[in-house]
Order: C-alpha cells, then sequence, then structure tokens
C-alpha cells in the first residue's frame, strides 16, 4: 500500500516517535513498549495496515478514553494449564504480550497453557504474538475475533470480522516458521487500495451489499471468506474458531456487537474485546532436540519441493523475513499522514 | 458419491456388520468399537469416502500385518496439561478415541488436555474427536496429517496431505457445533467423482502433475490447497499446521514418508502415524453457563443472518445434523462392493 509519497524510515527511529507519541498521549511505560514493539513488528514484517500508522489511532483512543492510559493487568490462574488475563481496558498489545508470557510459564510445567484474554482491545497483527512465543521455544497459537465485515458464505451480511488465526513456531538457526492469516481472503485496505490504483479485485475476495461477489472495488460492500465463492464455507467457519476462542471462551464482545474500531462517535467505550493464546512446549512431546529436527528436515524439504512454471515454493515466514531484511536495510515506509503526525 | 445400485441399511446393522468383519480380521474389541464408532459417525454425517466403505481396507491391513490386531494403548503423562498417546501401530480410532478421554481427563483439572498420539494409524474423519470431546462438554480440536497429495502454493510436487482441522464446541440442548475440514479446496474422492461422472471441476481445485490448475478430472494429478489460485499459500500453511501438531510435535512421519495408505506394496509394515487432540474446559474460562449462553447465542444470530439471493446461511455442523436426521430415517447408502464385503 506504499504511494509515491512514502518515506522510508529505520526501525530505531521510528520505535522513539511511536513511544514518544503513546507517552504523550499518557500511555504508560509498559503499555506503550508493548504497543510500539507489535507495531514495529508487523511494520517490519510489510503488514503496514497493522504497523506504525495505527499510533495516530490508538493516540486518539488514549485520548477519548476507550482505552486506559494505565491499565493494571491481572492474571487468574484457573488451573494448571489455563488462565485469564484481565486487560483492565488498556492498549490490547500489554494484555496480548502478557498471555504469552503467562503461557510460556503455564506451558513449561503443563506442557501447554491456555490463557484467554477479556477487557483488552485492538492487538494489532495476531502473529507479533505467535512469534513472541516461537522465540522462546515454544509452538504458539494466537487469535482474536474483530469487527464484522466479512460476509458468511452464501451470505449477504457482514457478519465476522477478519478474524486472524496466527501460529509460530521455533526453527533451529532460523527465524520462526510463522503463519499469520485473516481467514477473509483479502484485507479490507485491499479493496482501499484497489479503489485508488483503480483497479480490480481477484475473484472470490469481496461481494456487494447484496452478497453477490464482485471483483469491482467500487461496488465491494464486505469481504468474503477464504475459500472464496466455493469454498467459503470453510473460510467462514474459521472466522467462527477464531469468535470461538476469543469471545466465547473468554466471555467477551461478539463481532457484530464491537463498538466499531473506526468511524464510530464513540470513542469513549472500552470495547471489551478478547483473544486467546495457546503455547506448547516441544520438551513435553517429541522433545525440543526432536522437534527441533524434524521441523528443520520438514521446512527444508517444503522449501525444496518441486515449484510450478515461473512459481517459487516458500514456507510460512519466508515471506516475511526477507521483507524484514529489506525493510532493516532500506528502511521502513511510512505514509505522508503518518510522517507528520509522528512529527518525522 | 452415491451411484444408482447404492442400496440404503439401517444404522445399527451396518455398525453390527463392520464389527463382525473387523473381528474376523482378528481386530480386538475395544479397536473394532472404536473403528465402527469412528466409520458410523462419517456414514451418518455425509463422509462416506471416511465411513463403513474403509472396512475392507482396515481389515486387509490388518490381515497384511500392518495393524496390529490386539494393540495395548498405553499413556505417557507429561505434564498436568499434556500426554502421549501410544498407539501400539493398532487401528488409528482407537488411540484417536483414547486422546481424547485423556485430553477431556487433563482438562478438567488443567482447563486445557494436549494430547499427542504416535505409532497410530488412519483414523477416518477427525471430525469424530472433536465431536466425542464437544459431546462431553468441551471445546475440542483434532488433527492428523495423512499422505501427500496436495500441491503447495505455486508448486508442483504432491507434498501436504490433505489434513484436516476439526474443531467442536457444545450447543446447548443442540447437537454440537462441528467443524470437519481438508486444506485442500476438495478431496480427492471429488476428482475420481467426476471423472466417472464426466463433469468439469471447480475452479482452484486441481492442478496437472506440473502444478497448473486444471478443471479436468483426467487432467487433475494432485489438489490444489484451500484459497486455490489467489489464496492457496493461506490452505498449504494451515495443512502445515496439520503437519506441525501431528507429527512434528509427536516425532512421527511426514506427509511425504508414509508408506502409501492404498495400493502400495507394502501392507505389512506400520505407518507411525501421528494425531494431535486438544481440549478445553469452559468452566475455566468464561464458565460452563456463560459459555453455553454465549455459544447459543453466536449460532442463533449466524442462522437468523441475511442470506444472498438463492443461498442458505448454515452454522458450521448444520448440514451434517441434516444429513444425520435423513440417514437415520432412510437409511445410510452404501456402494456395492461395500455391500458385498459387509455380507449384506
Amino acid at each position: 500500500m506504499q504511494a509515491d509519497d512514502t518515506r522510508r524510515f529505520p526501525e530505531a527511529l521510528l520505535r522513539e516517535c511511536v513511544e514518544a507519541r503513546l507517552a504523550e498521549a499518557g500511555a504508560s511505560p509498559g503499555s506503550r513498549a508493548a504497543a510500539g514493539r507489535a507495531m514495529l513488528h508487523a511494520s517490519l514484517v510489510g503488514v503496514d495496515s497493522h504497523g506504525v500508522r495505527l499510533a495516530e489511532h490508538y493516540c486518539r483512543m488514549l485520548g477519548g478514553g476507550r482505552l486506559k492510559r494505565d491499565p493494571l493487568l491481572s492474571v487468574e490462574h484457573r488451573g494448571a494449564g489455563s488462565a485469564m488475563v484481565d486487560g483492565d481496558d488498556g492498549l490490547g498489545h500489554f494484555a496480548a504480550y502478557k498471555a504469552v508470557e503467562v503461557g510460556i510459564a503455564l506451558a513449561r510445567t503443563a506442557g501447554v497453557g491456555a490463557v484467554g484474554v477479556r477487557r483488552s482491545s485492538h492487538l494489532g497483527a495476531a502473529g507479533a504474538y505467535a512469534l513472541a512465543g516461537a522465540e522462546q521455544g515454544f509452538v504458539t497459537f494466537a487469535t482474536t475475533n474483530t469487527d464484522s465485515m466479512v460476509a458468511l458464505f452464501d451470505g449477504a451480511q457482514k457478519f465476522h470480522g477478519t478474524n486472524p488465526l496466527a501460529f509460530a513456531a521455533p526453527l533451529p538457526g532460523e527465524r520462526p516458521w510463522l503463519l499469520d492469516m485473516a481467514t477473509s481472503s483479502i484485507p479490507l485496505n485491499r479493496v482501499m487500495l484497489h479503489r485508488s490504483l483503480d483497479k480490480t479485485l481477484p475473484e472470490g475476495g469481496a461481494a456487494t451489499p447484496d452478497g453477490e461477489p464482485t471483483t469491482d472495488p467500487y461496488a465491494a460492500d464486505m469481504l468474503l471468506p477464504l475459500g472464496g465463492v466455493d469454498y467459503g464455507y470453510k473460510g467462514a467457519a474459521l472466522a467462527g474458531v477464531a469468535t470461538l476462542f476469543s469471545a466465547l471462551l473468554t466471555g467477551t464482545t461478539l463481532d457484530s456487537d464491537f463498538i466499531p474500531m473506526y468511524g464510530g462517535d464513540d470513542i469513549s467505550t472500552p470495547r471489551n474485546m478478547g483473544h486467546f493464546v495457546l503455547v506448547i512446549d516441544p520438551d513435553k512431546f517429541a522433545g525440543r532436540a526432536a522437534f527441533g529436527a524434524a521441523i528443520a528436515r520438514y521446512v527444508q524439504s517444503l522449501r525444496g519441493s518441486v515449484p510450478r512454471a515461473g512459481g517459487r515454493v516458500m514456507a510460512p515466514g519466508d515471506r516475511e523475513w526477507a521483507e524484514m531484511d529489506e525493510r532493516r536495510a532500506t528502511g521502513i515506509p511510512v505514509d505522508p499522514d503518518t510522517v507528520r503526525f509522528l512529527g518525522l
């Protein structure tokens, strides 16, 4: 989504500016560090929609009162492998990273940690949390539900959010295996981008207000679930998995009940968003060494498999890590509005 | 996949015949009861590919020695929330149902039970095990990896199996919310069916030996991952999630290393297949009553949402339970070969 007037900045400078703006908006040191970490993750791996451009939004919500400036996280242990984190209506990143930390501690002894999060808010890219667990050596799953904008299969109504499923696993001597996928085919910002480029959308990605598939970005009113016109029942059900774990198990808000993230009048009422994190310790299953050898061999075999003509086979995360390397070398592109907001 | 010469039989009779044939092939009472239960589940919900027609295959494998007739399951507890089940090379259904049972026991106290299975074999429909947990009141996830037959995104080689992801959750006063999905768009038997009907395949479901998408069932050599030509990287990564949990975490066989389920010469060597089951107790999160109320409201809102013209919106499982009702009323259709094998 880079226009020609984006400019590139180094990671450290962006992190500093993002945290400075959050500090001015009153965010506590812990919560702004967590939000900065998650935003920079997204910006580095190329998910600009969830990167530093969100700093302005979060600052506005800290100002409006939707987000508490100095949240007091609390952890309630429910069983040897389970806990709930209460985010105290602060920045969602703070609660979500805490859930990973709690999950790791549980997994070290129980073998698995299942952690629900309640009274949270937008957490940015779910992959940041799966990654945080994998970087410590744990297989990690993170999910959240979000504002309704995706049709059901055969539906003509925005029902689920783009509800991400993120998985990561440690890969010996390399950055983790990482999957961070929306359960819709495309994100909403793809529609916006294709409008601004006057370009048709790929088949099966979006629908008109009547639920009819369209490739016209101006006619697109809602997104379609992964699997498109023929197999969208699978994507819709996977979006339901995100809702099941994030909202139903934690007793938080359904996709269609959220106060809108953007565009609503209400920026003072907390949204009570839920998330869910699952952390697994390979040491309690095949063993860390055997798991490491197996995943290394698996990923090597995947990368070495036959591509189709003109194609390239990549493991989940390969594209993201390549993007990170490039952005660390040449800077992270930032759009003009965000450049102004950050005071760059 | 019903041809005109299928005949319909009542559930009880089929279960009896399936178990009788397995008994003749030497399967122990526990293992044949588990296999019968799983096959009847698949046959009742309309997944005929994994239903009673597999009885003949399993009997052949019991005869050949691939499957042990009287397996001794063992359970090794690894942590308060984790365990490994060793299937002792018996029928996979036996080990997989055991894993659900172990997972439930762990979840009752730890809040979550993560159970790996090793030295197992084909388990039929993964949904049978997610369902078994949900029927006891637990949110349950079950997965397995299988023989390579699905291309990677941009790949021209059979890499992953159709690797199912199955989730189920208890729904108060109703049969569970149930998702049992292959991570390919279509199953291999869809290709076979369309060959026999001389019908073209839907777009994005299958590819030629060069990995080029095709709708010609005769040209189809491998399946494509969910998401098709544009978003197949998501389906391929989800297939990887199945492999990650089922094979890498359990130290069992990779998709491409399996002795072929069908068609190979070797029916005497065990396949060391792995599975993975995750069981979560809602009582350790929102609480059983709050969870029940939330999922009931969610499913009601889903079923009541606006359909597109000519469409019908269903919750995951609705189609399966309707099929079950119909088949309980009119009988389960069985193909002629299986009718002969079962001695009906």
